[in-house]
């Protein structure tokens, strides 16, 4: 039985993702699309034979009764309502990062779920499902390293457009690692201070870059990021976590070595768009599967409010250069495991 | 329009490709198994849901006129009647390697293949559909080492089993170098040397173990080779282009790096099954999607024939310890670009 | 000429320099031994055959006509008074770190030294002269990575003695990155902070071990250095550097790579004393060189003396949690270049 | 007592190992010059302050009595009658390689030797006093990786002078690997094979490069040494030895890592002066040591034979296009450990 889905935003991700599920994934097939741009939608469909019924607004596509599940790919400030119709239409339904544009509004979504007493959302934090970052927290649950007592972490953009500004770094560059270091760590943060280095001439007038975020965990593990999204040498992620009888790191991206030119060297990816484009595969595909099922087995709404609660704490910090508490809800024991 | 695939040899190889294509690939549906022990293809075909019908005899099954094309896993000697019936059938066949156990029954493939005026054969060599190795291939062809002067490879096992003896370090280990060095260096090869090295305590009654195999190709080109089966620390294969202005490696698989009891390390892996294990899956949608272009773009028949004809000169060098010339029949025009 | 050095203090470290100068070094000769342990101090006179003469008190040493140079090796707590008895009698010193105990002593040797119109000492903080340090320093000056914006250090112990306790981190430790980083980027520090990671529990009961120490620079470079001195794994010392074109890393130490049990690796140094023993040599050849033409091409007693400074900036850092801004008196135009 | 050293040949090497001795090394001066360019080597006795007695003809050197031991630094065709000298008059010498031009001559040489009863003669291969080849031997000697089977080296330099041509390959080039791996290996060569591979067109007029050498050791130790002399890339020597249970490899030279332009690199050295600039101090160090202690501890006149002997077959080899079997004279008990 393939799951039938339906697309919500229909822009350069929703599109990803469609052709995704169309082409390369099994057990799902995309039947409805839904876009403010309904022009596109219908040109998006037609040239790429997806066959589907395009939609003029949200709540029709989410209310189809051949739709079995909803893809959410429109901008962010259209997710709370968008996410709180389908736990209403009682569909599971997948939504890119950030799921809300806010904590409060992610509050929403969990107590929304909460009452509707059934785990329905997924958030696209696509790390999770990166070989990688897999291969570091089977280490880490091995016990190879003992228990992790610091982690050092660096996440660089050769450059970012001029739209890239202020507190972007954190919502839009660091909300990876809010998302992917508490998994990998099995842990919640409790402060976060924003310290900001020397600016670099590359950086554009309005943006410090690079900055450094520090954040505490609640067993106390350090966490410290360089957040640099004009280095210019390339998109450039590091993970290490020191623990308490050795350090292991993010696996680099496998690349022919040269020895050329008196140097001898490796690769750097460049495009940020091919560092985790398995990662997306492997997301997508886990959640038909789990979907299928009738569970939900990657980031939930809670770590989707998480996400927002940190990455708001996280601004606040770079705002006032203090430690700031991180202060969320209580959790509900429905999201425990 | 999904391929109707048929499967002769349901092994240990033929259930894993089965399952494959059952389980995670695109576009194609198994619908018929053949295997001399039809008990245990009975119990395959009904624990693996695959819904399948099973044929007592091959010729059957290749005839049946549901089955759009062949997977043959059948044991090497079988190859080349199944595959003279499949081109006698006019239908497309993907087949385990070796295609034949002799370049002479492979020359009959080739034959027949021209004869039918139509490429139906594919050649289970699956290193060409490895990331790494057409990673190194783009590197080659992009000029950025030169023109390939020199190649060292290795091929490490960390043991093998008791029934590996005599000659398989050609024809069951290198016999993928040959293939995938053909390959990368769009080259062909016109003599073989065998060096037997000192013998490892480890290597078990029957082998010569480690051995040296040095081949040349017709533009001149050095490939080196250690084949070594009872290494111990890996499966680790090894591939170095020497060219005019540089030298470019084949990537190592990607790992956790850690710094542990005063070692900094990457893996090693250990399972050759795990090492090429997304090679296979490539191997196989690529084949499935050209079949269904009716297209045959991997190793042909002619391939398959020029790695036995390699083989069988590596074998006679072994064994006679001298520069043997490679011979082979003339290339039709058939199997040019 | 031959350079005559007098030893104020002999035990590990005094022994181990007037051998090295003894022994391995050219230009100069151990002419002179003084330690509050006289018997030992014979006894390594005679076993060492130094033929040196032995002195009941410090000053009688410092005094000698056939002593034209000091080497200080004495406790920590001597250094000051011993110093300021040098400059007094217009000798070059070359002093082992810490120059002084306390930024106000070391304050006092900066203006007894101003005073005499001369620079006499030198201080022993040796990694400047390690050939990694130099080669990143030398890659830095060479604008490759353009202006340095943020620093990552690690200092790494496999373990420390029960004696090793509180504070002893930022001035036993750190201090060598203090020295070091401050020389590498040619930059002053303005403000320091430290942040107490989660305990390991290799740590043992008077020590809080890793910690994070924050320094910012007057250029507003941001260094981070994690302190770990129970890691277990290695004598590990990382420095990082991220300019604004690309980073640049400390060498690693060179070793012969293993590929073995599935590992493919490189040593991690455990032993502290091999780490920089190079730098040694290098140090004390390159002083005995400088004082024979009259000159300090060291570390200063400015030097020294911004090491406590900011040092006791970390200490204070690490017991009140805040960022403390680092204080100093003005710089003599005297320690210009 | 300083070991007075008289150098004969003053050409860029002598001057170099003289200066070395001057101003670097312990327990020795140099006391005597002879050159065939009397004007130049007056120049530079004055230039470098060496206040050394210039010799019209290097037997009144050899035998001036105040001249305690040889540094022989002149062209090769000189050295034997040189060598022979020195051993008439009792004097220990460090003879620059090759020792001799032919394995005949060395022959002689060694028959001196051991008619005057007492070891003399040092050979100036220089590798087996690199801190690389001594770990990678103190790795073997431990038994680490098991017995060593194979041995892949490269021997690469990125260009070479017009005048390097023919068999220099062998006899300037491949002689340091012929040296040091029969010592690292403690094992002698059997038979030689050499394979010209695809010429690069960076390769002048004169020169077949690169080249394939192929050696096997009385114990079947198989070695393969690919020498190529126009790389382009770099100054690039490696030795991997691959035993029973593992590889270990000849560590790379420590250098800065740097991430830049898209690449993660370290530097691969292009200057040969560089890469074993430390060794010549330390075998010159260790020559005044031993000779001191009326010992010979490098390389003795039956390695030099040997290496003679060696590079004789590789040369044959080269021509004949045959594997040559490595006949030698029987090793005089003489020169047993």
């Amino acid at each position: 039985m393939e799951l039938r889905i339906g697309v919500i935003g229909c822009g350069a991700i929703g599109q990803d993702h469609a052709l995704r599920i169309h082409r390369k994934l099994s057990g799902a097939r995309i039947v409805a699309l839904n876009d403010i741009n309904l022009a596109a939608t219908h040109a998006f469909n037609d040239t790429s034979r997806l066959d589907a019924k395009v939609y003029e607004n949200y709540q029709d596509l989410i209310n189809a009764s051949d739709v079995d599940a909803l893809l959410l790919a429109s901008w962010g400030p259209a997710h709370a309502d968008q996410l709180l119709a389908c736990i209403a239409a009682g569909k599971p339904v997948f939504c890119e990062k950030p799921m809300t544009t806010s904590a409060e509004s992610g509050l929403r979504v969990v107590e929304a779920e909460v009452q509707a007493g059934k785990k329905l959302v997924q958030v696209g934090f696509m790390r999770r499902f990166d070989a990688g970052y897999r291969a570091l927290k089977k280490t880490l649950n091995a016990g190879t390293i003992g228990d992790a007592l610091m982690v050092h972490c660096a996440h660089r953009n050769p450059s970012v457009p001029e739209m890239y500004v202020g507190d972007m770094c954190i919502t839009d560059t660091f909300v990876h690692e809010i998302d992917v270091l508490r998994w990998l760590l099995d842990d919640d943060y409790v402060s976060a201070q924003v310290v900001e280095g020397r600016k670099s001439r590359n950086a554009h007038a309005g943006l410090h870059d690079p900055v450094m975020v520090l954040l505490e965990t609640s067993k106390g593990i350090r966490i410290d990021t360089e957040i640099f999204v004009s280095c210019r040498f390339g998109y450039d992620i590091q993970c290490q976590v020191v623990g308490e009888i050795g350090a292991a790191f993010l696996p680099e991206p496998a690349s022919v070595a040269l020895r050329l030119e008196g140097r001898a060297s490796t690769a750097i990816q460049t495009d940020w768009k091919q560092r985790f484009i398995d990662a997306y595969d492997v997301e997508l595909q886990e959640w038909i599967d789990a979907t299928q099922r009738g569970q939900v087995n990657g980031p939930t709404a809670w770590d989707g409010y998480f996400a927002s609660a940190t990455a708001e704490a996280c601004v606040e910090a770079r705002h006032s250069k203090a430690i700031v508490p991180i202060r969320l809800a209580e959790r509900p024991a429905f999201y425990s495991k």
